[in-house]
C-alpha cells in the first residue's frame, strides 16, 4: 500500500533530498566539500534569521540539547525550564543530568506558558541563569510565545534558550531581531532532510556562559566546532551525505521563499484544524501550532485504534500521544514537504476511519472544510 | 576528473548503500523500520564478533569514544591511555575533559605497543580502572596487538575499551573470543556507509562500571539504549537514512563473507605495501595495519604537494600525515569498497607523481608489484 508520512519527524523528503543523498561520497578534508558546507553555512543563518554562526552537529536533536546545557552552564547553577510536555521535560532531565538545579515552571499539557509567570519566576529567583523552553512542545501541538518571552528576559541577566527542532522553518522565529540567545533546531522536520544532524546558534553575549561553563564535554565543545569553521570544516567527520541533502533543501526552500514557507505552513496547519472541527473533534492545543495538530480522539474509542486503522487501511501515517496523552489524542503532523493535497488525504482517511469504527461523522465534512482553507 | 577516494574514512559507496538513502523515509517509531533494526542488530553482533548487543549512536566516532568515557568511569579514576598517534591522544583528551586521570603509555608515532610495558604499568598502578586503546591508529597505519593486551588485562579488574573505528572489518577482532570488554566502531570505513553512526558494544563485565559511573550524561547513556532495545528502538531519533544504507552494506559483506571480507582488505594492504617498497619508498608504520599504507615521502619532495598532484592530475585523492605528521607522509587506504583494481589506480597515479616531482622511479615498478601480489 501506498505510504504517507503525517509524523512531526521524520517527514516526507523532496527527491532532490533522496538522490542528493545517493551521490558519491565526498571527503569531509576537501575542496568539493568546503563549497557545500560554505553554502549549508549561508543558509542556515537565512533559516535561523541570525548574523552569528550556525553549529552543525552529527546527532539526534537531543543531542544539541545536551550540547546546550553542557557548554552554557555548571553543576550547581539554577535554571528556569518551561515544562508543559514530553520536551519540557527533557529540558529538566538533562539538566538534572549535568547537576544543574532545575526550577521548573509547569505548564499544564496543551496550554502555553505565561510570559507573566516567567517574569515572576526570574524575580523571585535572581541567581537563574538560563530559560530553557520549546518554540513548540511537539507532545502538545503547541507553540509558545517566543518573542513575549524574550522580552522578559531583557531585564535580566540570564540567557534564553530555545528547543525549536520542530518548529523551525514552519513558525516565525527571527534570532536576531527578537534577540534570542540560543537556538536549536533539527534536520528531519520542515527541512525536509533526513533525520541525522542538530544545529546550534548563540548570540554573542552567550559566549561569556561558554568560558564560564565547567561541564565536561568534548564532542559538544562548542569552541572546537567554532575553530574548525575557521577551516570552513567541523571538527569531527560529519555525517557528510546529510549535509549534501541540506544543501538542497536549503536550495528548495530558498527558491520557494522563506515567508512562503511559514504562510504554507500556516494554511495547511489552519485547513487540518477546520477540518476536525467540522468532523466535530477538538483540537488539543490551546495554542495550535504550525508544525503538528493535536486532536482529542472521542472517549468512545482508543487513539490507537484510530492510527493504526488509518495506517493500515488507508496508508496514512500520524503520531499518537505520549505518555500522559497515550491513547487520548492522535497528532497530524504538516511539517516539511507537504501541500495541500497531502493534507486532503490525512483528513479523508481521519473521517473515513472514524466512520468505521462507529463515530457518526458525515463524510466529506471534514475535508470540504480543509478545501474551503486551501481555496482561499 | 573521475574522482577516487582513498581516504581512510569517508570510504567509497556501493551502489545499493547510496541508492538505500535515496528511499523515502519511514518513522523510527513504525513497524517497516523495526524490521530494518533488527537485521542490523544482527548483522552488528556478526561484525563485532559477539554475542552482546552492539549499540548504535547517530554520531561520529568521536561521540561514541565520548559515550565510553562518560558511561564507564567517574571523575579521579586513572586510566592507562595507549598514546600512539592522534586518535590515543583523543582518548585523552576525552578522558582529561570528564576528569578522569590519565597514566599515558607513550609510544613513538609508527610503532604499536609492547604489551610487556602495558603490564608494567598495570602492576606499578594497580588503582587503574581501564585501558584505553586502539584497534588500528589511523594516523600511523599501524595495528595493536589487541589479542597480547586482552591477555595482560585478564589478570586484572581493568576493563579494555578498543577503538576499533577504523580497523572493524578489515583487521580480525573477535570480540567475544579475545574476551574485549568495549568495542567502538564507525560506519564510514569498511561497513562502507557514509559517516553519521558510531556503535559500542559491551561485555557484561562492564555493566558494573556503568553502575558506578557518575560522569554526566543523557544522550550517551548507555542504560538508556539499552532499555530502548526492548522496544527494537534507539531512545532518540536515528539517523534512519543511514541504517537503511547499513542494512544494505551488512547483506553484501555477509554475501562476500566475513573471512573474505577480511583477506580482501589483507591483500590489497600487501599489494599496496608491496608497490611502495618497489618503489624504493618507505613504509612509516613499524606494524603495517590492513586499513591504510602510511608511506614516507622523499626528503626533497613535500607529502601534500604529492597529494595534490596526485589529485589534480589523476583523481586519486590519498590522505596526508596528521599533526607532527603533515608534510611528511601520505596515507593510501584499501578500507571498505575497494578491490585490486582500484588499488592498481592509486598506486599508478603514485608512481607517475613521483616521477613529475623530479623522483627517480621507473613507470611501471610499483604497479607490478602490486599486480604480484594480486595475481597470487
Amino acid at each position: 500500500m501506498k505510504q504517507r508520512l503525517f509524523t512531526p519527524g521524520p517527514t516526507p523528503l523532496p527527491e532532490e533530498v533522496r538522490l542528493a543523498q545517493a551521490k558519491e561520497i565526498v571527503h569531509h578534508r576537501g575542496k568539493e566539500f568546503a563549497e557545500i558546507f560554505k553554502e549549508v553555512r549561508q543558509g542556515l543563518k537565512d533559516v535561523f534569521q541570525t548574523k552569528e554562526e550556525v553549529f552543525v552537529f552529527t546527532t539526534s536533536g537531543t543531542g544539541a540539547m545536551e550540547a546546550a546545557v553542557a557548554n552554557l552552564l555548571s553543576s550547581g547553577d539554577r535554571v528556569l525550564v518551561i515544562r508543559g510536555g514530553k520536551f519540557g521535560e527533557r529540558w529538566a532531565e538533562i539538566a538534572t543530568a549535568f547537576g544543574v538545579q532545575v526550577i521548573p515552571l509547569d505548564v499544564e499539557w496543551g496550554s502555553a506558558p505565561d510570559p507573566g509567570l516567567i517574569k515572576k519566576k526570574l524575580t523571585a529567583h535572581q541567581e537563574i541563569k538560563a530559560v530553557f523552553t520549546q518554540l513548540v512542545e511537539t507532545s502538545t501541538g503547541v507553540v509558545y510565545d517566543i518573542k513575549a518571552i524574550a522580552e522578559v528576559l531583557r531585564t535580566t541577566e540570564a540567557i534564553l534558550v530555545v528547543d525549536a527542532i520542530s518548529g523551525l522553518g514552519a513558525q516565525s522565529l527571527p534570532t536576531h531581531e527578537w534577540r534570542i540567545d540560543v537556538v536549536i533546531g533539527g534536520s528531519q522536520k520542515a527541512l525536509m532532510i533526513p533525520p541525522g544532524l542538530a544545529f546550534v546558534t548563540l548570540s554573542p553575549k552567550t559566549w561569556s556562559f561558554v568560558e564560564n561553563s565547567n561541564c565536561p564535554r568534548y564532542y559538544w565543545d562548542f569552541k572546537k566546532v567554532r575553530k574548525a569553521l575557521d577551516k570552513n570544516q567541523t571538527p569531527y567527520t560529519p555525517a557528510v551525505s546529510l549535509i549534501c541533502a541540506l544543501r538542497e533543501s536549503l536550495r528548495l526552500l530558498r527558491k520557494e521563499g522563506w515567508e512562503n514557507v511559514l504562510a504554507r505552513h500556516a494554511r495547511l496547519a489552519e485547513a487540518t484544524r477546520k477540518a476536525a472541527l467540522a468532523l466535530g473533534l477538538k483540537i488539543f492545543s490551546k495554542v495550535p501550532s504550525n508544525v503538528v495538530t493535536a486532536i482529542e480522539v472521542p472517549s468512545q474509542i482508543d487513539a490507537n485504534e484510530l492510527r493504526t486503522m488509518m495506517q493500515d487501511g488507508y496508508g496514512v501515517e500520524v503520531a499518537g500521544g505520549q505518555e500522559e496523552l497515550a491513547g487520548k489524542i492522535i497528532r497530524i503532523a504538516h511539517l516539511g514537504w507537504m501541500d495541500g493535497s497531502d493534507m486532503i488525504a490525512a483528513v479523508s482517511s481521519l473521517e473515513i476511519s472514524l466512520l468505521n469504527l462507529g463515530c457518526p461523522v458525515t463524510l466529506g465534512k471534514g475535508v470540504a472544510a480543509a478545501e474551503k482553507v486551501l481555496r482561499e
